[in-house]
């Protein structure tokens, strides 16, 4: 809490503005979250967070603005949607592929929450029956298990996945197997989203997908093409994120200021 | 055509009533298809049908009311929400496990339609990474390729899924691992499902779901309980359609009441 409240102060003192100039402050986090409470329920990549009510410890520290939470993934769809690559869709899902695999899904101009306001996580669809691959979510199966930097990087045995993208382009077969089973893996993900949800775009964020897009949104192209349901196959288009690295922070000041005149509708 | 319209004879006589007292005719159709201009894009499992006009030609065969086309899972959806299994429900998904495997989407009391009013297609989520699990639309590792009764039943080689569940159930080794595959691929979809878009029920129906609930709901239960995220697999529960066999065609009455009546937004 203290490191954000920092982050806020800083970023205010560059703007050279001050805190009372300012009139709603964007979070983002991971989830499981519920955004209408500003909750984080359970996070599966940071260890500690259950249950804590992230948006009202942060407001009182801070002592100013109001706090609106989303899930990052849903501040990078607000992001892309609002000013980045979904711009004019209605129709849309924002996948990120980094450490692990996020999504949000917009639907005919909303963001779609679901009973719990937990709907998005696409990322742990299980899309194959290996029960060794097993997820950080305690399930097995699913795409970030297959798909992840971490998890690719784990399976290989070392620190991180640019080391297992390099030793399959020297040749590496260990890696190149790996790599094959997260593009299916990421195939498998890109058909299904396109046939139950039939977006107009899916834009990939994620260091991951910024770093080896011809092992992420490349197989997820041809697979839609190849297996898709036409239909949809020919209005779906597979784009890297506009916004990059900051897309969630991005999405976070543009659902602060709309939460906080009372709109937001859109993505709420 | 003749069929249909020969189908809607008969019931206007059943009911002692005229062509020229009914307002309005719902026509349930496989799809892909789009219910906004009527028109059948394609079929998997019925030969010949390719962007047919339906509704109009119906329409103009029969001579009297307006006709509404909607795919079947979505009229089952429009029947389960508005009298069934699903009333009262925002947030829900039909599924049929029949012949096929189908669906449809409700979220935030709106029926999901995407770019091109294709989605739903739950059935085609791939679930697995079998290349040799093909698809009859043309991919492989769909769910409706492992679950499908006649999957299983073409798997097996005989003619109809009941044989398999039969043979499983006095011990064939062969019958038991299609069915136990079937069922992992429903608990894959059940668990994607939950996770992905964070229904409050998930309606089941269709002949094998009714039969085979111990093979199909269960199942799907077990996979949601052990491996969805705990907060929506809290808020999920996967229950029987209370419709039946005629869920699509109260759906269709449903739909057209409400879409002749310029209502309907509901589901449109």
């Amino acid at each position: 809490m203290a490191a954000l409240v920092a982050s806020a102060h800083a970023a205010i003192g560059a703007a050279k503005t001050t805190l009372t100039e300012i009139a709603a402050a964007g979070l983002s986090a991971p989830g499981p979250l519920d955004h209408t409470t500003g909750v984080i329920l359970v996070t599966q990549n940071i260890a500690g967070f259950k249950d804590v009510p992230i948006a009202a410890l942060v407001e009182r520290k801070l002592g100013g603005p109001k706090v609106f939470l989303d899930r990052d993934t849903v501040m990078a769809a607000i992001g892309e949607g609002t000013v980045g690559a979904a711009k004019g869709a209605r129709d849309f899902v924002y996948l990120t592929v980094s450490t692990g695999v996020g999504g949000a899904i917009v639907t005919g101009g909303k963001m779609m929450r679901g009973a719990t306001n937990t709907a998005g996580e696409l990322g742990h669809f299980p899309v194959g029956f290996d029960r060794d691959v097993r997820c950080r979510c305690g399930s097995f199966g699913c795409v970030e298990a297959y798909a992840a930097g971490r998890n690719l990087a784990e399976a290989y045995g070392v620190d991180d996945a640019t080391i297992v993208y390099a030793k399959a382009a020297a040749g590496d077969a260990r890696a190149a197997a790996l790599i094959a089973r997260a593009e299916l893996a990421l195939g498998n993900l890109a058909v299904g989203i396109v046939n139950a949800l039939n977006p107009e775009r899916i834009v990939v964020g994620g260091s991951v997908a910024e770093h080896e897009p011809g092992h992420t949104l490349e197989p997820m192209r041809r697979a839609i093409a190849e297996r898709a349901f036409k239909v949809p196959a020919t209005a779906a288009s597979v784009i890297p994120s506009a916004l990059g690295a900051d897309v969630s922070i991005i999405g976070a000041a543009l659902a602060a200021r709309d939460r906080a005149s009372g709109g937001g509708q859109w993505f709420l």
